[in-house]
């Protein structure tokens, strides 16, 4: 998507070699104009999907789940993150390890608001190396529910993640795939 | 405002005599399309103040702000809670002390995307104690901005939070104040 390029160019600040941010914009300031574009895009990419629901994590992808919520005409739900393992037979609970913050934490969603009928778009802000769209997939799993695709706002192209879930047979469509962030220079796949 | 009330009473959870789960719509599933009648109404309240952002807290307040700031065309802050206390001098940070936690987390807002110019609204689900919204007032405060005003969903009238807000001077609109759920039965003021 060409106007997230842009803006990511414009906007975004590179740290180190592998550290892209973009909070003036994406995750901690929010445009909500480009939101927008962006949900419209998310629509025509899955629009023939029959997308029942949306799910997102908290906290960054909220903002842009529910702007493109309005699109395809459905409801949102975040799934939590939680430090607890504590069972909770209400709730679909899936293992996230952190590389970040170099720990495993809970995703948790209600067993009330996902189920067989459904057909899920996952929607996130960052795609790294997957492992919360893995945690978020696995929800949509127990749920006996489909995974109709996974729209990420920003793919680092130079991690795994999206390897790993396409080879894993899912419909990720990026909006940007960065390649590399060497020096302190942004480089796009085509 | 009636629709809400209306939801509150069709779907609202009471527990005991202090809780109302709304996450059927509001705070873990997202019901987009109540969301925008609910924007609308914030941007009738507010059109008046030229907002220039939208300040409020993850998670629960991301989808209601970034459904709300499409009316008032602005952009939104989203303050991160965080259990560190460790000075960020690219920060305003505010203490705030969870009845429901028992314990004080630190909210934070980058010292870039709020400045001395603007009139920042305030957005948020729930109004209990006040506490998160004084944090966020405090924010406000220390980057110098005028606050606009504090537009809350549900206000729990039986809780202090919005007697403190408006004694201090804030100009406070929630679309729906719940009095009491005594008995599992839910009253509202007019």
């Amino acid at each position: 998507m060409e106007l997230l390029k842009q803006r990511i160019l414009k906007d975004g600040k590179v740290i180190g070699n592998d550290i892209l941010k973009v909070d003036s914009f994406l995750n901690h300031q929010m445009d909500v104009q480009l939101f927008n574009e962006m949900g419209k895009e998310f629509y025509k990419l899955f629009a023939d999907k029959n997308i029942t629901k949306i799910l997102t994590i908290e906290s960054s992808g909220i903002g842009i789940a529910c702007i493109a919520a309005q699109y395809f005409n459905v409801p949102v739900v975040f799934a939590k993150k939680t430090e607890a393992k504590n069972l909770d037979s209400d709730a679909y609970l899936s293992e996230v390890f952190s590389f970040t913050k170099g720990k495993t934490y809970t995703v948790r969603a209600s067993k009330n608001y996902i189920n067989s009928n459904d057909n899920i778009l996952i929607i996130d802000d960052f795609l790294a190396n997957g492992k919360a769209v893995l945690g978020l997939a696995d929800i949509v799993d127990q749920a006996g529910a489909k995974l109709g695709g996974v729209g990420i706002a920003i793919e680092k192209g130079f991690q795994d993640g999206g390897k790993l879930l396409r080879e894993s047979g899912i419909d990720l469509q990026s909006l940007a795939i960065v390649t590399s962030i060497q020096d302190g220079e942004i480089s796009f796949a085509e």
